[in-house]
């Protein structure tokens, strides 16, 4: 699993600053989470490839999360994009994309499927054989959701001894990699745990963005091994929290200690302050393993 | 009058390229021509004061030309602006910006003020004491214009000796400057002409993109000081030029030729070139006087 953090910046692109657009690379899906303007440029500025993005994921419709969408949309037609392309978000997000598509008489030659989010309530929006995407509610100045991406429970590995031993033919290893249990050559039914050990740990991500203070999300994202939380505001900032709706960096180390999450990234900084570190420092007081997210930076989890 | 070149490239903002967008100085006003996505980090980049631009000319709703916008005025909004904002452009731009705005639940603390153009004749959108803007009616795909901004006659200089021997009052000076005949001590009508001569030559341009070749703006832009006009192609691909209603360098110079321009500026350039050169080279086989615009240049008449 690994996250490219495109900006991670609050309210507006800057020189140095770009605003919130993350790349997550989970079992060979490229999924693009909220896109700032600037994002196509940061896209190509990391090298990622265009055609791999096919499902983006816009957690809200102020503009440092989603200003980037429609000029992305428009470059994909350029590049002859052929792939379906899928865009979940907030409700009205359709229109504004058409709209605009509408007045400059341009058209996709390629299918643009809108998924549409209106629940207040955590639902599940993508699946597939190996992966899981679930909206996490937020509470924000808009209709804010996060989102839990989850891989699978992934397949068993063969106790390569003990398979042997019980005399099963290599017929039903497959079956074996999948948790059924078999009947061995000698008739005898071989109990799949007895053979089989739990294959790679299924990871994942959860990213909370923007949002105030709320502990309503943390049964959603339960242990997550990876969580990146909004962080606006330091301290001596707190009182704006709830006026903006927006936390500050010790919330969102709350919010993960409280989710018994592995590791907390911080982002969306207010550019009013003039470095990261106090961010780390303050979260810190609450929960151990916190990251800063950068623009530009990679994580491998 | 000062020209600064945000970005002159067609299509998509890439890395190094950035698509139409050009500020304007001429008279004290700061006139913002065309908006792609990311002008207003390229606003930052060359130091321009967000608050000197009251005036944003859009000459059509393709995405190279206009994605930057929303942004742009919802970074006013965050820099606390108050002045009055005007923007012309088609029909349609209203309603798509007022939308993203209403859709963040975020409204401007300044006056945003709409001039929507439908007109295909040339028509006068703004005048002031000293300066006049006109569209000048393009050929593209989408309904597009160009402006010509226009500097005003201004004030006629005084001849001092011819003044002094000719026994004028000095409270008269200022009638002098403005051009009016004026009684002298002895009683006599000097005629103006004799006294004084032409002031300060007004400066003229014209931005012309993007459009085919047209040379229907001849008499709209006859005697133009310096001509911006689209050349996206070389002529090796002239054939693309009525196709996507664009046109070629040579193109671009037989228009600033007919129009008798001063000096000829070109962009718009398509990224399938690898270098400039040959856009400057095809001009002048045309007419002299060839500028290349480039990201960041600047250009004072």
């Amino acid at each position: 699993m690994q996250l490219t953090i495109l900006g991670c910046y609050s309210a507006t692109p800057r020189t140095l600053n770009n605003t919130t657009s993350q790349v997550l690379e989970i079992n060979n899906h490229m999924f693009l989470i909220d896109c700032g303007e600037g994002t196509q440029v940061q896209l190509r500025k990391h090298k990622i490839k265009f055609n791999r993005i096919k499902h983006i994921f816009i957690s809200h419709l102020h503009g440092d999360h989603f200003f980037g969408l429609v000029g992305l949309i428009s470059t994909f037609r350029l590049l002859t994009r052929e792939a379906d392309l899928h865009i979940y978000g907030p409700k009205g997000i359709k229109e504004v994309v058409i709209l605009q598509m509408k007045l400059a008489d341009s058209w996709t030659n390629y299918n643009l499927i809108f998924h549409e989010l209106t629940s207040n309530k955590s639902e599940l929006i993508f699946e597939d054989e190996k992966v899981l995407v679930h909206t996490v509610p937020l509470s924000h100045r808009v209709y804010t959701n996060g989102f839990l991406f989850q891989e699978k429970e992934g397949d068993r590995k063969l106790k390569i001894d003990e398979v042997k031993a019980a005399n099963i033919n290599v017929a039903y290893y497959r079956k074996l990699t999948q948790g059924f249990d078999v009947v061995n050559e000698d008739g005898e039914t071989i109990k799949n745990k007895s053979v089989t050990k739990a294959g790679i740990k299924p990871k994942s991500y959860a990213f909370c963005s923007d949002t105030m203070y709320k502990e309503d999300i943390v049964p959603i994202i339960k242990n997550v091994d990876v969580l990146y939380h909004e962080s606006t505001f330091l301290e001596k900032h707190a009182h704006l929290g709830p006026k903006t709706k927006h936390s500050t960096a010790k919330e969102a180390a709350t919010i993960a200690k409280l989710a018994n999450a592995g590791t907390l990234l911080l982002g969306h900084y207010s550019t009013r302050y003039d470095g990261l570190d106090a961010f780390k420092e303050e979260a810190q007081e609450v929960f151990d393993n916190v990251e800063l997210c950068e623009d530009g930076k990679t994580f491998n989890f």
